[in-house]
């Protein structure tokens, strides 16, 4: 440039004109759409700048959605992108008067769950209006089947509870209609959750991943504050049981969950509803896995995260009294 | 431009020469930073569409991240925008063993409320590490209070469950935190939660918006199927109830809530200890309310969304045979 300088200065006159011409013509040729560029460095900077700032408002909305979008049910990968296994639930129900308390409790620790499909079967010759309405309702994903358990395998009113095993035929039933509905490569597990007992949330991350079978300890059963698997160097070496200690699988339906891939490899796997007391669980575990295939969780066993709590039935007393009034309560309210 | 086209035409050799360096000159002058403006319409233009397509995705992304805060819990909103009025639970609680089985599933209720915050109180000289530790992993706001009852109103082992009434003073206590660490202005409303009963989560809906004391149907209590107050032209007339129905307020502690404002002003009311069995709510209620000011809820007390659930007491029959033996459960291992 400043040799240039030296130049233009030396010639004159034209010089100046031609250079404003020359400007002139630059300045609005070199600029046009069809022209040479221009170096639109300054503007370009600015524009520049409105675009990086946006892009970092744009990036960090995006982790901001990404979180809540994990946050909320999306989240359905696990930490390391997985997605995560689906855990289905097959919940054996009855009619009585605690079934609907028992299932909107149940349903509500079950809508923190995510990928999580519930099966409920009803003893029961057809489903009833009762538990579609709490499903439908319920914001779950779920199937709603329903199995009357035949005549002579059912408890009277009379009987004790443990007289004779209550859903058997529901819980193969689930089973079945995974056999019928879903495929081998899914990567899923199935839990047996009885729709009395309660569930802590973590349970259900514990059993998210199981290969084979997977155990846990159950709270407040078989006469013990809980009933475990003993477990050495990662593996299952025996229970902690006070009731008949020999069985097979001496375990609470609610103490372990089955890969869904095993049960539906294995079709001809299922509770055996004349088993004998007890052994209902060994029933169908003995046809999907050895002891030592077994998974522990909940901390090496060490943890319990399910208890096996029963709900008292509730006295009618008053009720039946004002029944016999013709005063009973409103039989269009339900329960 | 034609005019100057002629004129460098004529002008051969030197111009030509100029041209380039005027050129040279007026492409690095025009355009710095000092010089003046070029016409960076075309470079911009393309700029300005970024932007405008950064913009957009911008306002998409907040609209996306609005939508799932209100999702969450920063929906604390109701749909005309006003602020959610906080939902205070008030919950007694004892050591006992489906204490935390209890807890965890009442926790994973409330777990869904919005604006919720949990008021425990133990009947206990001091806090529980049991219970500190379920709150602390609960992921709710609450507070943790103990305060034992005095012994000569405390229930024996032995004792039917009605014979006293129990999480009086523990109730009486969560009223008194409220009164001592919340403002009068706050909108809010408080329930006296027990830690056995199972809520449906409209319950908290019906409930949040209550003026002095709204009141809904109570399941599975006093004998009967549910016991409600009668509602006639959106007014509370009487109470379906069997047991001692000419009570003040024969209803259950699960079937009312109290504006935080009505039990802030009334710094006297609380719920006395010394009450006769079945007059323990209306002790409160009566220096609170009128019958006639009652909101009902839940569809004019047509709905029932808690029900008066209780937990079988486990039989530990095993543990305490193998106690004996110095063979019992893992104390170590918290059930």
């Amino acid at each position: 440039v400043n040799a240039w300088r030296k130049r233009v200065s030396q010639d004159e006159g034209l010089i100046v004109v031609l250079q404003f011409e020359v400007s002139l013509f630059l300045y609005r040729f070199s600029c046009s759409s069809e022209g040479q560029p221009c170096d639109c460095t300054p503007q370009m900077k600015s524009a520049n700048d409105l675009v990086r700032q946006k892009d970092q408002k744009l990036l960090h909305l995006q982790a901001e959605v990404k979180k809540l979008q994990r946050q909320l049910k999306a989240e359905e990968m696990a930490a390391d992108g997985q997605p995560l296994p689906t855990i289905y639930a097959i919940t054996p129900t009855y009619t009585r008067l605690v079934q609907k308390a028992e299932l909107v409790r149940l349903a509500q620790t079950f809508l923190h769950v995510k990928k999580f499909h519930w099966i409920v079967v009803e003893d029961a010759a057809n489903r009833s209006k009762l538990v579609a309405d709490l499903l439908a309702q319920s914001g779950l994903s779920y199937t709603h089947l329903s199995l009357p358990t035949p005549t002579i395998y059912k408890l009277k009113e009379s009987d004790p509870n443990w007289l004779k095993p209550r859903g058997v035929e529901q819980r193969n039933l689930g089973i079945q209609w995974l056999r019928e509905n879903r495929e081998l490569s899914e990567e899923a597990v199935v839990y047996f959750a009885d729709d009395d007992n309660t569930y802590s949330l973590k349970l259900f991350d514990e059993m998210r991943w199981t290969k084979h079978v997977s155990v846990w300890p159950v709270g407040l059963v078989g006469g013990l504050r809980f009933e475990r698997p003993l477990v050495e160097n990662g593996k299952v070496v025996g229970f902690y049981t006070a009731w008949k200690p020999n069985r097979p699988f001496p375990m609470d339906m609610a103490g372990f969950a089955v890969a869904l891939q095993l049960l539906l490899a294995n079709r001809e796997a299922r509770f055996d509803i004349n088993a004998e007391r007890g052994y209902l669980e060994s029933s169908l575990l003995q046809s999907l896995v050895s002891i030592e295939e077994l998974e522990p969780k909940a901390d090496n066993c060490n943890m319990v995260l399910v208890w096996h709590t029963r709900t008292e039935k509730p006295k009618m007393k008053q009720e039946d009294m004002l029944q016999k009034e013709g005063k009973g309560s409103d039989a269009r309210i339900e329960v």
